[in-house]
């Protein structure tokens, strides 16, 4: 049995450093460490093909350039519409701001603000995405996939790639799935422009057309890693087409959610070794985080990683 | 203000005169029976169309009939592809059994059982399923949208609308809607005979085209009602629905997500005043519960009330 | 494996039914069905000495007379000086009430409102508490150890054993433990009569002395079970008293605390195992919900078995 | 309204840097760097009196050092006697060991290896505590009060206060309070010399005696402050004798446990304000995350401020 050793934090630290120092420590603390390794490991392993699911409202909350930044080792990223249509939001000139959990939603309706916990939207930020997609509109109606689609839409919006998921996704040729953007604001906007004109604004996006893509990476790749920011349908999503690998080799989950109310999303990465998601010799650990803490640490500890695994 | 009174357990007592006496006390017992009345008020009331979404994997769980009941007074029904994959695998005979949530994956693995949580299935169901599809691919590519697709699904199923929410839907034509239905086994279904021969085995299912539907029944409701089970998207896409309402004016949330990392499975159903999809009028109640368990003591309460909202 | 069957809410029915109909059920429905037949067993096996741990504003949300009911069946009762001193509150004539969890804290201090989540006290209550303790110090004060001072509290206050569960146990001597009562209005109510005359009015109640009673009881009970109704000390307190017995025989807990921050409350109860607190051929059970909800439903079925273990 | 700006993870950022960045981001990251400000503005206020509170198995958890860092500002430390206990066994040199949570408690029971959570400890460390009272009981049961007992251990115990709560708190006179230090491996430590001979091994500690110290330097405090980590008894004690202060003027909670259960643990601070605990003007936060993470975070930012409050 190897000893505990109590975290020293010490004045002008390191984050790379009071990481390793949580690698001595116990309950979350260890976790984390854990998940810094193996988030590196699958980075730096050049026969592991990583798949990216993000879930949550994490561009809101601030968490956009830590995606650009794993996006560098991800060969496939699964999001949610949400995500997306708050980096085009962004991406049109749009901010998100601080706000207060407790404010009267009554109040914040009455000013045209929108609220997940404690980040403010402006409402009529709507009017700007709408005249985006009423100039874009046909461009985009010509994709027969949603991966195709959304990198159109990267491809359109202003802006550059490091500001960008999607511009950053389209630019780089990163496969980019999202089953369920008709759930979200830029399926709003497309559903905006078709309902205006039925007869003419038309789209063909087949549901089912990207699976044979994923599945055919997860099928092809000699290896898998997965990393689950939050669950939903982005794990969800990527667990099924890693039915067609071998089980992942790696794999790091970070959600706040329950195992015991038997979602997706609360489920311990475990869990998929009896499915073959996972596969049983794999290195894994699940992290019990809000991921706006927890994603900081671990990829400031990954980023210091040298090539050869060594803390620089 | 009301004084609280202690719940009082008798021998022989009824569900509904448990839930009349928790509503007396406070916490979540409070809560619990607050949702009962909330619900049988949503579902009395004529001029109010009822939009259910159930996430979670509900009918593995055991939750089969508590939703067919709730269908009884469903206008609208939104769930994950999961629920709707699993309840096709019980209309083919197959079943879920009790498990242990602590069993070695890696054995379950070896002998072919899949785990959610303490429910186990045996992997060999997907053979069923495939035959299934095989033969009732040609009629459901025919599909333009999600919900026929759905409907068509639950005519082709053997069985009877007493036993299957596909069948139940199809057949008192309620409008299912599945924004996500790539992401499951009916996805990964339609996938396989698409991969079969990808020349002759088309599908047209856009994925916006389901939009205009429940969007219209929220634009033209005078009074709607929500009921999530669980968030993710099925929640999500009947709030974003309901932005085209005047806020929906009832409301239950039963999920056990935390609302601090930001996610909409976990946000409380007052964070909805602030876009408009809750009315600042509305009835609402959070309850903090496994769906398991809180579900069956709503509706057991429920279905005692009279048709003149009187406990019988 | 056993067939998972789907819960059916019947109109009428009764609680002890659909807690049946859970038993076939998955998730969390299922544990609640296994600890209603845990508790049921334990309570019926005359070898067994039952300990009861309840921590927890379990009183002022109306669960004093389901705590009263369990006692009939209690050998060991452990709590905190909180539960006891709304006990105390409600003896003395005083209430708890209904209230909005959303409401100004502010508004409510400058009303002299008392706030626990959604239950108010007029912190006017206090008053009559000084009132009592006033008059009954001197007798309070000649108590040797915890366990007495509560049974003299039980026996000085008003009313009837029906609706108190300080006096329940004194007069049913049920052995009542609570070793943190310094922290409650209890132990704010004795230090102000110790303040008052610190020459005159003395207490001497050792810290330690209660524990050889509670061990003593573990030590020689031929059996052992253990119902923890929240974690905290309570919990704690009878888990390492069972150090000293075989382990338990028999366990349930009830909580909505986490294990991943590795405190006592959310730790399931298999992790007593390797510390020899928990046989490991007990029977126990795990089960994560508000003790507010899974209580009643709990006590629902237990009180329809007969004593012969069939429901009735 | 101030905009929301994204966090960006550097190579070889320091602690303090990241901090600040999480201070422009939403949700927990957010929280984080709000409760190092506090924090630091409160360790910074001579006029501030701050009382820490730490429940949860911090000590096994190698947490150690950053309560002994925190107690060089702290006015009163409350905890448990576990964490007591744990600090007690490493001054007398054995360890806490990695492990793992999903470990079969039934073999480390055979092994005599006693888990929390993923932290592991030989149960033989209880012959050491023995032989360690054997010979100092009869200092210790001179001790009129716990606090004091707490000093004589950390006066009696070998080591360093570098490397020791108690002896720490007994050097430097910080004023420790456990009301539930029967409920430990110290308490039953004691009642084992106790019970080897009730007529000769005697103890006098009064259950109410801590009392007066702790309410007397919040009665007499010109400001209050306080810091949660985790909530139980300590948070409890630590609340009810702020109530005799003008209520907390500095607040930090760090919790995973949920607030609809409605105990004082899960409770947010703002909830103190009902009561007087919590001052309406107070700067206070609610981190909800395990310790173990958000703990050195926001400690590693405290620590790079200067003594003007400016970030180094």
């Amino acid at each position: 049995m190897k000893e505990i050793k109590p975290i020293r934090v010490e004045k002008g630290m390191k984050v790379s450093e009071l990481v390793e120092s949580m690698q001595e420590a116990g309950f979350g603390a260890k976790k984390i460490a854990e998940a810094s390794r193996i988030m590196a490991e699958m980075f730096r392993d050049e026969e592991c093909k990583v798949f990216l699911g993000v879930a949550g409202a994490m561009v809101p909350a601030g968490m956009k350039h830590i995606i650009l930044d794993m996006l560098d080792y991800t060969d496939v990223f699964v999001t949610t519409g949400a995500n997306l249509t708050h980096d085009l939001i962004e991406s049109l000139g749009e901010k998100h701001y601080h706000g207060d959990e407790l404010a009267s939603d009554l109040e914040l309706n009455r000013e045209g603000i929108d609220r997940m916990y404690n980040v403010f939207m402006k409402n009529s930020v709507y009017e700007g995405l709408e005249e985006f997609f009423k100039g874009n509109f046909r461009e985009l109606a010509k994709c027969s996939n949603i991966k195709n689609f959304l990198w159109k839409l990267g491809e359109l919006i202003p802006g550059n790639s490091g500001e960008s998921i999607l511009k950053k996704c389209y630019e780089k040729k990163i496969p980019i799935f999202c089953p369920g953007i008709a759930d979200s604001g830029i399926g709003l906007m497309m559903w905006g422009r078709i309902s205006e004109n039925p007869e003419k604004n038309k789209t063909n996006i087949d549901v089912f057309e990207d699976m044979n893509e994923i599945i055919d990476i997860s099928w092809t790749a000699k290896k898998t890693g997965v990393a689950y920011i939050g669950g939903g349908l982005p794990k969800n999503f990527i667990q099924q087409a890693l039915q067609f690998s071998k089980g992942a080799d790696y794999g790091i989950q970070i959600t706040t959610d329950r195992p015991e109310s038997g979602g997706s999303s609360g489920a311990p990465l475990r869990e998929g070794i009896s499915w073959g998601k996972m596969n049983p010799k794999a290195r894994f650990v699940d992290v019990f985080c809000d991921a706006t803490i927890a994603l900081p640490l671990i990829l400031g500890a990954v980023k210091s990683y040298s090539d050869d695994g060594n803390n620089e």
